[in-house]
């Protein structure tokens, strides 16, 4: 095995940054005919892996959209995640998890090891301050998987928390001061960032930032593409786009989904 | 059907004020000589709310060390739910979701309607900001749920995002503040609070708070119930303590586990 940021690397030198958001909700699964099942999400997502398994560097199943069916979801969402494996193309699994101590072990148990839901990577929400991520930080840096902390996220309702200030600075500027270090000590960079692509201005600095960052809000939530070079200055190489409904709407037509996809990468 | 805030105030009346937290974590299966599995993970839950169902207002299910063993482990945590509804106590599942949008609506179709997972109350995590998780209130209010916000958590890195301040106040008391203006909007009081009982001090004002205060870290993490009085002042009649490993240590016997409960409500 290889660190998941060289994973990560190698997949987009070869396939290009783009990041396939999987959130089969159940307007999507009436629009492609499918029920609003955990049948229908697992056959609307196994369908996107098959046709852009090949394609896309990676792809981020929404857990909400499988939990909704409850175990019957999930179980769905397991044979999603091992159709990843057999792609090439990474998965990342979007959990935004965050607790403390033996609870937060058992969620890196659940998502960061050999186990039924054991993806690349997945998204943590560090409310309970960035430290009580580090059972998960831990087990990504043994296993060779990577983490995701919310840092800046696209919605709004963001700022209220992200950019508050303690006696260091900013709240999303401490995670982020707080993840390069941890990357720089821990040298295999599993620590990653989600920032999201929408905004005019971040209101943080990611100059020295040296891991991955997941960009959702590209397309649906209004964030551009071609944007995301002034907003990310010289960390635009470290970004890796994520676009879920702009892509899936082309579908279910494999041939349409495969042209949007080459769109997005042009 | 009666809100969440009536049915649990009814249930506490009878028994007190007292939830015990749910926690199968390995080293706890192995005490007890179960596998460390699905089965035993299911098996010690169950065993808990089959023993301790009549005595207690409600449980709380740690949903991380059910999601560990993947689906199995799910459907696991659907019985256990199933089981916790017929002995008249309130479920209270410990998932910490925060999403946007039509994300977090998935997760309240999930946990707050009658889904396989469908509890009386979550608990949500507002680092995406408060009104991010809009529609889980909304859900709760209209199907006669729970909503509990992590405010002030019961662990020390938590300080550095909730007592950070913006132009409004510390982020804790705007959450609090916005609780209790929503509840006030509403008039079913549908969003409670999770506050820490190991604190010296709060670091925030809940004079005016008017749901109900989920208060985990009690026993285990330094809390005691004792000092919970001197904690929250007048709000204390609004608490709902969280014992977990302090109870479940006492186990299997369930001679030994009902005296341990009856210990913490004297």
């Amino acid at each position: 095995m290889t660190s998941y940021f060289k994973r990560l690397r190698e997949v987009v030198s070869e396939r290009g940054p783009l990041c396939v958001g999987i959130d089969p909700h159940p307007s999507l699964l009436q629009a492609w005919g499918l029920p609003v099942s955990a049948q229908g999400a697992e056959k609307c997502a196994r369908h996107l892996v098959n046709v852009l398994g090949q394609k896309v560097s990676a792809f981020k199943p929404q857990s909400a959209f499988f939990e909704r069916y409850g175990a019957a979801g999930v179980a769905g969402l397991e044979r999603v995640i091992a159709d990843i494996r057999d792609t090439g193309a990474l998965s990342i699994l979007d959990v935004k998890r965050g607790d403390i101590g033996s609870t937060m072990e058992a969620y890196a148990d659940a998502y960061l090891g050999d186990s039924p839901l054991g993806v690349d990577a997945i998204t943590v929400s560090p409310y309970l301050g960035f430290g009580s991520l580090t059972p998960a930080f831990e087990r990504a840096v043994a296993n060779e998987r990577g983490v995701y902390v919310l840092a800046r996220t696209s919605n709004p309702e963001g700022a209220e928390v992200q950019l508050a200030f303690n006696s260091e600075g900013s709240v999303v500027q401490n995670i982020i001061d707080a993840a390069t270090e941890l990357n720089r000590e821990t040298r295999v960079k599993a620590v990653g960032l989600v920032v999201g692509g929408t905004h005019q201005t971040l209101g943080c600095d990611l100059s020295d930032f040296n891991g991955s960052i997941l960009v959702p809000g590209i397309g649906f939530q209004g964030g551009r593409m071609e944007d995301l070079p002034k907003l990310f200055g010289d960390a635009v190489t470290q970004v890796l786009a994520v676009v879920g409904r702009g892509v899936i709407q082309a579908g279910p037509d494999a041939q349409a989904l495969r042209a949007k996809v080459e769109k997005l990468l042009a």
